[in-house]
């Protein structure tokens, strides 16, 4: 394979000194662009989509096209294990994801086995390839997935949820049967990374979208346990060069010294946490990834240059910092903003780092 | 007026001693009750209730019929200020609280005025007087108010919302005009709460549910800025007796030091904060009220309790908490299941605190 020639996102996930501040946007391939719109028409569905190489393809490469990114990421779904599992992933208009055949009975936990990834995720694996490929060597490629107890969410509750009654009803009443879920999910999400990165991705980011709905204790138990075990299964090093890992917890920025300590390369902060009061708590053992509010692409150009500013100085100056918003971009942000964000990180970050 | 015979809540508040934690339950009069829904059938809807003092009353006392509550609150809205400026509360079935005339015009929002309490908010100060008549001594009473960012939240967006899109542009772009909108909104919960404690509130609490929703130097600007101008403008004594103020931001776990340094009596916390952390950061300054996961409460008798005493052995020993779930009670919970959680922390509770 072809040398990397922008290096600065994993150097800054390994806080190794970098000329700028990286930075990619969670969702950068998605609603908000219209040439997505377009390939996503032709694909019939979201599924349609992530599920074929070419288009997955065609869309991960579609905002490095615009912008001026430092990774990209591949065009997928975190609920692709669970829909591997069998459970049967839809998405009903405007509602997010569904399983159309939730986990309601004991026997069917009880049941439940870890696919492989040759055999049953093959389509993600391919794409991967063929995105790394197409890349030539411009940028790096994040692998993902969703976190044990967030695949665990949707599989048990079948969909979007307001209390998590039914999965919370478990783990107050059934702890040993959730970790018995949460163990077959983690030991399939370490299955699933690895063949990512066999497969070429150069980094790779772990979702775990709800975790923060759990009490501290619950979280530690029922969540960061698991992220745990799967970055202590993680591939570290792929043709000579060490493969960082993200583990972002949204609404986790309580626990930032609990999740620094599982060994993680980095952690992604949403836009609640101030990054440098973060810095201060967990800076010398991981980077950071953040911390935009999403919202803010709303504004005008000049609010925006104003906002990336407040991140970079509150961050402060030397290396570990990844920019990205603290959430996935919302679909209604006009793209031209997107622009100025990525122009922005470019332009005011190299005086945070030393010169090289 | 009557003495009152059970102050450990108000005694909690201010962090003296008492035999056991006073406990109450957020949304405590609600519709998991089905003499609740019974009344509110009568009254044909949750304004109708709210609105007129008698049905408020009633439906105020059914729990403690019920439960061994330490504190009564009166039955009201967060809402009531925006409909008393005219915005046209109103509750479409199964979608939360709207307003027929949201702010759209940068006019509109300077044309607003503070509310007189009296003659736009007369049927609260009924229901607040005639409860503390009705319940003779036996309970304190509380009164409450929305937040002034969690008001203009509803005020701009128009309704229930998961991006907050308009009034964080607004907040982004207009910051001024933001800050016009929340002065008012202060100046009207201020009047507005101390309109409720000369009706005979005797403690009165913040419900700031979207304060959460912000990142950290804005949520410092926009919303916490406003609840220490509240507090500093509070009736402080009341009867010979202290009036305990409450300030609750749902998702405000990372900034418990800087709410603590408003000046407020107590801080409510959500279930993601762990008690005996938070106690650790700033138990010297207030008390904590909270946090077991309302979800809790659809697990067995015997989990309700394990969790309960989680929660008390967090907190440990010594004066100044208030037990309460981290959110209102689902409206799904089984109505004995509150009772074992209230049973087992008057059971559970008494050997966290000194013999007196």
């Amino acid at each position: 394979m072809s040398a990397l020639k922008n290096d600065t996102f994993l150097r800054a996930l390994l806080r190794q000194p970098t000329p700028h501040t990286p930075v990619w946007i969670m969702r950068q391939a998605g609603r908000y662009l219209p040439e997505y719109n377009q390939t996503r028409k032709r694909a019939g569905s979201f599924l349609g989509l992530a599920k074929n190489p070419n288009y997955a393809t065609e869309v991960t490469l579609q905002p490095l096209a615009r912008f001026n990114l430092d990774a990209a990421i591949l065009f997928s779904d975190i609920l692709t294990i669970p829909d591997a599992m069998g459970l049967g992933l839809y998405f009903a208009e405007g509602e997010g994801p569904k399983f159309e055949r939730p986990l309601r009975e004991e026997w069917e936990i009880r049941n439940l086995t870890v696919p492989d990834p040759a055999e049953h995720l093959g389509y993600v694996l391919d794409a991967v390839a063929q995105i790394r490929h197409a890349l030539a060597g411009e940028l790096p490629l994040i692998g993902f997935s969703g976190s044990p107890y967030t695949l665990a969410c949707y599989m048990v509750e079948g969909g979007p949820n307001e209390d998590f009654r039914t999965i919370k009803t478990m783990l107050y009443e059934q702890p040993d049967l959730l970790h018995h879920l949460l163990d077959i999910n983690a030991r399939a999400v370490t299955a699933y990374l690895n063949a990512q990165i066999e497969a070429g991705a150069q980094a790779v980011m772990i979702f775990d979208t709800w975790g923060g709905s759990l009490a501290a204790a619950a979280y530690k138990e029922f969540s960061l346990q698991y992220l745990q075990h799967i970055v202590a299964g993680l591939i570290r090093q792929r043709d000579g060069r060490r493969v960082p890992n993200i583990v972002f917890t949204k609404g986790g920025g309580l626990w930032l010294e609990d999740i620094a300590a599982i060994g993680c390369d980095a952690i992604g902060l949403d836009w609640t946490c101030d990054i440098g009061a973060a810095r201060a708590r967990v800076g010398n053992q991981v980077a950071l990834q953040g911390n935009l509010d999403p919202m803010a692409l709303f504004a005008e150009p000049q609010a925006i240059r104003a906002q990336v500013e407040r991140v970079l100085t509150s961050f402060g100056t030397g290396s570990g910092h990844v920019f990205n918003l603290g959430h996935g971009v919302s679909q209604h942000t006009p793209p031209e903003n997107v622009g100025v964000l990525v122009d922005a990180v470019h332009e005011l970050s190299p005086r945070y780092h030393a010169a090289t």
